[in-house]
């Protein structure tokens, strides 16, 4: 489905939309460029862009078949960068992700946009507002996205830490919580956010230290720039490993304390039910001459022995902390 | 076993099998080579393909011999390629791996085949549907047969994916599984498919990137996205170690719960049985005086405390969730 | 909000403060340089400072926006260094870590403070101290900065490793102390730690190694130092992580055995008490003809089998150590 | 110790032993070499040998004091390489590791063997039967020797292999095996094996594909083949240590499930035990008013009453799997 | 503190003393040099050294403060060495690690030794009973006290490989051993070890491999015998820690596997002790109709069956093992 298709001329749009054999005529003045926006396209409707753009068969498969990595590969003079926007569904704690290719050439900057997580749009904005940055042609469409996708990663990041944080406090909260689960599928999403992130950070470096003929000379500091915060959520994404790692193998700690603690409670509560038990097991004994059975005040003594002896054993145990 | 002996010109495959001297002499036409496919073929049987087709007797054992890594190996003009096709057995949950070993050489290919997964039938129709890509020679074979094999990775990715989330389910589901065993040799059937999938991404790498006589040029591009593709698998492969890692852990610390959840119910049954027993053991004591022995409700008053405490506890032990 | 800004001639600071203006004017001068102070500056304040020096906008928005990696960015001929400078808080065992940005160019240098913790007095008091470092120009500022800072890690390593020890010993003691929650958390300050340390070090090396224009080449040397130091708190942080690892897992295993003394001493408790209880339950029975229940010394040789037999009992398990 | 002293003319072994300073002599001719071969040399007996064929005293030293590394080394002309055989035990499931040290020279080849396991026996027969290997100079002796050594590799990691298979089968059989002591030392052995084997390799890489006088270019390929060989071996030893560890994991869940299980058949008995004991003591109470004391069927009765709810309680354990 | 001010004069010690400034004239003649022992010097006391000697203020300072990690660092024609003697202190399980630096000179060499560990006084020793080793100068010094070094790491493998078998069999002897802290200590040490030994194999390495005025080409083959010593005390090094990770994991198996015979004894005496508790209950009830009351074999019987039923439990039990 053809979601847009915007005709740039020295960094301001110019109403109206065109049809793909417009554009594509469009596109070849000086100074001009088209970005034309595709939503999870047929084969069919994905051959007339095809040929109208001269696209590389293998480049055009990448693009229509989702699941591909992060990448960025050279085909003549038109790049195929794939990207894979996140977001983070906090409710189910899951890590939403898309995907989207983008070939960016000189005078096109074609988008193919698979799942629901969009930031094409917001980088669209940018450029409209400012013209200065969409006068650096392609390039420049493709810094705006890749800056807002790896943008998007932030409130992932920050999503699960406040999970993580979460997950600490539930291992260590002294009620009986049994995190185990929630842990193992975060680490999943974890995993599966770091495949999604870790593969771009080199493709970015590439965009920021070698020549690129779509890529405007001043702007490779912008791409240096994306690609310091690719490392930083990628330190992140590994601590975040390491930190569950060490939660899960916490938990399992505090679990066996817990369990202790119940062995401790058991112990206490047979030896304070054992003490009447034996004591009037004694007094049910059938030999003729017990003198205490004859007393008055033997039975309330007896029962007075149980109480106490009870009474001490649970401050003992009270004070040994094992209730 | 000669299996088959192709003879391609310009593309297509004319009709007709060779003998292997014929084969050998065709193949040195210009536009021309020839196909020879062999099932674990016998020492002698093989001498005679060696010495009509001039292959190195390094390369021919290792061809003979299975068990080897996949690899890509360069002999004067003629490539011995090693691939190791797989195939997963969801019954069993058994990745099985064949093995191929491939001569290519600017006049033919060479195809040894060990086991019984083959995935060469496949890339020969693909062959004789795609004249365009043959004509492109035997560096195309070679292409075709490796896109094969590393497309048949994903349906053992997806049934090792479909495994582990089996395992996920049953490790967290609240029934007394315990899945150890099946993520042991989850993670070995892991291991062996990794062994047989990883040395091979930078054999394809040099496919992609390096010259070689019998690739050519307008190959590269497909040899990359074979190599992407490969990539794509290796991060799925150490996602799932990482997984099945964090399982096993993980199934340790649920059936620690179990075991606490058990220790409890005993508790809870340890003190409901003792207090008839304690009870009755006063009420059994040989006092003499004991009024409460001699009024007529003191029975049925006995009998009432018991499971009027009993109820209790287990009211306590109910919302306690001990039970 | 500026702190200070200095004026230094041939090393030497030059007595009272100027305007932003002055010093821009002023820095021009050959051996003369100045030293713009900045505290969390806001955007239009940073504006006059930004347009003033010339600094390019995304070195200025790393300087702004807080949350940078350590780094080092070369921006045409002004130097980007991104420092955290850290703190160790031993009253709650966390590491406080602020962060610094530094322009550092042939004529000026320009710091940018976030956080409380600041190197950066220090950093001024020792160039007033040693002006013939300060007549080594702005690369003398930044060795001057970068040392106060990889030496303030000195304490935080010290204090990891007395917070480490007290672990270790509390893992070890033979009180019932389960140190897995302050283990987890320490682990997470060293992470935090590491990230913050661990980025720097090759920008230190950089700074050792390559040529700039604003480090003297007679500075490198003291680079290098700084680099070492690095290398070296790197090591013990590496370090920090194994032993809190191992510490983990042997804190599971003390746990276990306590357990385990736990589990003894139930069974000697059980015993000991089943002892009186079946004797008594034995001469409770009612048969006719038990001659020991007529015997008059029945009852008091009864009572004293059951003492001595569990006196017996208390003895083998004092031996045996379950008590 | 010399074990023996052949002199090679044109690949043929000539009959008869030389002494050390004939052979020195003789090797000096065209298309001529010795191999001397000896057994734990004393320093004494190697001063000989040293100062006859102009060894350098730092070669000299390794060869003569076992405990090397795996490697290669260049002393001028000669290389020095040292090597260690293997030889698995399957008895006491060990890792036998020998030591052999050649130099290599275009005019000689000096062996040094330390204990037992000796491969050199069949290096020799191999050169015998294949004289145009042979003819290839001393280079192809160190490949034949090589060749050997490395063959002898597949024993052990069959036999670590069976061994591992079988403690799968131990640590997930029913019965109450523990085999954590068996597969620690497997692991050891597993790390011998890789400290003996991994440091080879680059070794060979180096004899496969840099340029040595006493190495034919003819027989590079040769030394490829060996360090394919030698990869795939590495790769397996990997395997195992991933197994093993995972196996001791695995082993820990397996040991607590039983445990889990011996604490459900104790639930299970302490109820069957508790429901007489407390029927009994209601009847063993000593009210003037309980009417069933009173019935002829009161006794039969109650011991029916104890023998169904027990029978009840045995069906339910049974059904749960408790027993 | 001056320990030793050496002059050597072609490879031979003169006899006598010099004072720190005879020494910097002395050392200036052709084929001489001079050795000049520091033992924890002073910051005045170094002051005079570094003046005569001219050596750089930071190398001055990484010798006076120890707490350096191994390294070789290139001040002009100076080398500064830092160098970690250990010594393995077998009571203690402690690995007491020194520290050296050395200046190294073609005209001098300055060592600065902290710490009581002191290979240097053997190095010195060597060099006078091998003339025409200390005849190739500063150079020789160098090698002949890290080789000394190096080879004093060697006991403390051995010392740490016999403690890790010691640990070994505590870990798998039937005894109830919990070797968890040893383990842990070791564990540090070896990390210890570690730090101390790793940095200085790429250190070493460069002597051996790279030109330097002060080390005598015909040297580096010396070297290069150190740094393989190094590569191999590093490969067993990582292997402890191995071994002591895989004997934690088995230990925490050994204790459960001990907790689970208490589990099964426990069991076996709380069965034991029920069955007698039982049977007198039961007899010990009330009913007016219980004729094996009235028998005068009634008693005996009743005690010989619990007697029977205990003698075949804890037969049952024997064989079972669960005793």
């Amino acid at each position: 489905m053809i979601v847009d298709c915007a005709f740039y001329e020295h960094g301001r749009r110019r109403a109206g939309e065109l049809s793909v054999a417009e554009a594509s005529r469009a596109c070849r003045q000086d100074g001009a460029f088209v970005w034309l926006g595709l939503f999870e396209p047929g084969a069919e409707e994905f051959e007339a862009v095809t040929s109208e753009f001269g696209l590389h068969p293998l480049a055009v498969e990448d693009a229509i078949n989702a699941h591909q990595r992060p990448k960025l590969e050279v085909y003549d003079e038109t790049l195929l960068v794939v990207l894979k926007p996140v977001r983070y569904i906090d409710h189910d704690e899951v890590v939403e992700i898309g995907e989207i290719a983008l070939f960016v050439n000189p005078e096109f900057v074609i988008s193919v946009r698979h799942g629901r997580s969009s930031p094409l749009k917001q980088a669209r904005q940018r450029l409209e507002q400012e013209p200065e940055l969409a006068a650096r042609g392609p390039g420049a469409v493709l810094y705006s996205i890749v800056d807002r996708i790896v943008g998007d990663y932030e409130p992932v990041v920050e999503g699960l830490t406040v999970d993580i944080q979460e997950v600490e406090e539930q291992v260590f909260s002294p009620g009986r919580h049994n995190p185990a689960e929630r842990i193992y599928y975060l680490e999943r999403e974890v995993l599966d956010f770091r495949r999604a992130v870790e593969p771009l950070a080199p493709a970015v470096e590439r965009l920021a230290t070698r020549r690129f003929d779509v890529v405007d000379p001043e702007l490779q500091p912008y791409f240096r720039d994306v690609h310091d915060h690719m490392l930083r959520v990628n330190a992140q994404v590994d601590q975040f490993r390491d930190l569950l790692s060490t939660a899960l193998g916490a938990n399992l700690t505090q679990i066996s304390v817990r369990q202790n603690e119940d062995m401790r409670r058991i112990t206490a509560w047979v030896a304070i039910a054992a003490v009447p038990t034996a004591v009037a097991a004694i007094y049910g004994m059938n030999f003729d001459h017990m003198p205490e059975l004859r007393y008055a005040w033997g039975y309330p003594l007896a029962l007075a022995s149980m109480v106490i002896v009870d009474l001490y054993l649970a401050y003992r145990f009270k004070k040994a902390k094992w209730f």
